[in-house]
């Protein structure tokens, strides 16, 4: 069994890699122009941080009320910050509105192909790390990191099942992957944040996880809880919800896996101090 | 600002790397006569794991009545776990006993040269890994790191400060270096137990502290508590007292540093979850 550790990837998530591949394609006239993006949470992180990297402007929407402990990495990184809406859609509307006045180049978190080829860095970075594996066990919420790193490891471990792991509390692209079409449902409050919410009608990554996605499976609260503290108490991990999903996604399978090389991946370590004090509790 | 992040290590700690190089060194006689320690925190998993990957038998000698939470990673290592005395100074003669009687090797936590080498290949890798270093951070308890670490660093980055870090509430080796001998003296509890209690009389890592160690600072119970906030909240690293107290150190002294490279050693990540949930509230 491997933990693909994107819970150190700078910072604390893999979103770095979508938003940096999707900023590295802008050509000199785009990159003055600006980039935008609209999260509170790893996407704004990863957005300021390869802007600062490459020298690019960026605006990050958040709701008028989003809590500075989670934003404050947004402006430590020299973005700009703008409180607007009074929740992550009309933030996101905002945002897009901002981007297309000032010609600026609106960042999607997951419904972007080159977004989605940014996130397949990680498979071809694990694919460097292991011989082989058999499955991969990856948190599905808008469904850019698993298509993407999905499917550059199904390119690569022909014969993987690549295994989807969702919340049960919010499960849009589970379940819209079961009727065959991307559906409108909604969620309820889960640890694993990171995956939760809606997904974008039209979304791209609709189809691309109809191919990619072996196996969908679903987790409670209480067993994100569990896979937590194992990883905090028992692998000294710092994890945030949804890369404790993925390991309780494994636990739930693992027999079926018995002997077989697998890979869990930890996608990220963004947990507020006060969570992680309850999951430990 | 550099953080080594030896939290990260396979056992959650430097020890490893003593504990290895030691039984490295042992003949194919010594190999099977087995090895002997007495620890019931990092440098037991230590011993424990480096046996294991060596197909060595270990036996590691622990206190009655010590914490399962601590000592189960060194029986899930495979090693054999001797309860025996009702502090750490017991099971410790236990353990020295017992080993002699076998003629099995018993493998200090520090006063060893070969230990203090093997901690010296964390020195190796951080010159690897930085292109220079003014000063560097390390947690000192019976000064086997600082010793093996800060002696190697001093040789490739000359004119580097190692800076000790010590918590007020047990600082054996920080008192005995002002007062130049090694002095008995008694430790409050502190959450830097990965450093805390007396040195053992005659260490030879007194000698070598008073040859790498530029400074040596103290910090409080609180200043620990609001680095490992920092490295938790911030920088995404679960980490132990020990680790904090490295942070703690450099952030009494940043002003002296201003515009200089500086490594911080995050020395290991042992901590029960309940201490850690204490940390956070």
């Amino acid at each position: 069994m491997y933990l693909k550790l994107e819970n150190q990837q700078k910072t604390g998530s893999f979103k770095l890699r979508g938003a940096f591949n999707r900023m590295l394609l802008l050509d000199d006239g785009q990159r003055a122009a600006g980039v935008v993006a609209a999260s509170t949470g790893n996407h704004g992180a990863a957005v300021a941080c390869a802007a600062r990297t490459l020298g690019v402007d960026a605006h990050v929407f958040v709701p008028e009320h989003a809590d500075p402990s989670k934003t404050g990495s947004i402006e430590l990184q020299g973005a700009s910050l703008v409180k607007v809406g009074s929740d992550c859609i009309e933030s996101e509307s905002a945002a897009r509105r901002f981007a297309e006045q000032r010609g600026a180049t609106y960042v999607s978190p997951y419904n972007d192909s080159e977004v989605v080829a940014g996130q397949g860095t990680l498979g071809v970075e694990f694919h460097q790390q292991v011989d082989h594996l058999d499955a991969v066990f990856i948190a599905m919420g808008g469904g850019g990191l698993i298509s993407g790193a999905g499917g550059y490891l199904t390119s690569v471990f022909p014969g993987i099942e690549v295994v989807a792991c969702s919340p049960e509390n919010s499960a849009v692209m589970h379940h819209s992957l079961e009727a065959g079409e991307l559906l409108d449902l909604p969620s309820k409050p889960t640890l694993s944040d990171g995956t939760a919410g809606g997904v974008e009608s039209g979304s791209i990554t609709f189809d691309l996880c109809r191919k990619v996605v072996g196996s969908s499976v679903l987790v409670s609260e209480s067993e994100i809880v569990e896979s937590m503290r194992i990883l905090v108490g028992g692998h000294h991990q710092l994890v945030e919800g949804a890369a404790a999903v993925a390991l309780a996604g494994f636990l739930k399978q693992h027999q079926r896996f018995a002997g077989r090389s697998v890979g869990i991946v930890l996608c990220g370590a963004n947990i507020a101090p006060e969570v992680l004090r309850e999951v430990l509790s």
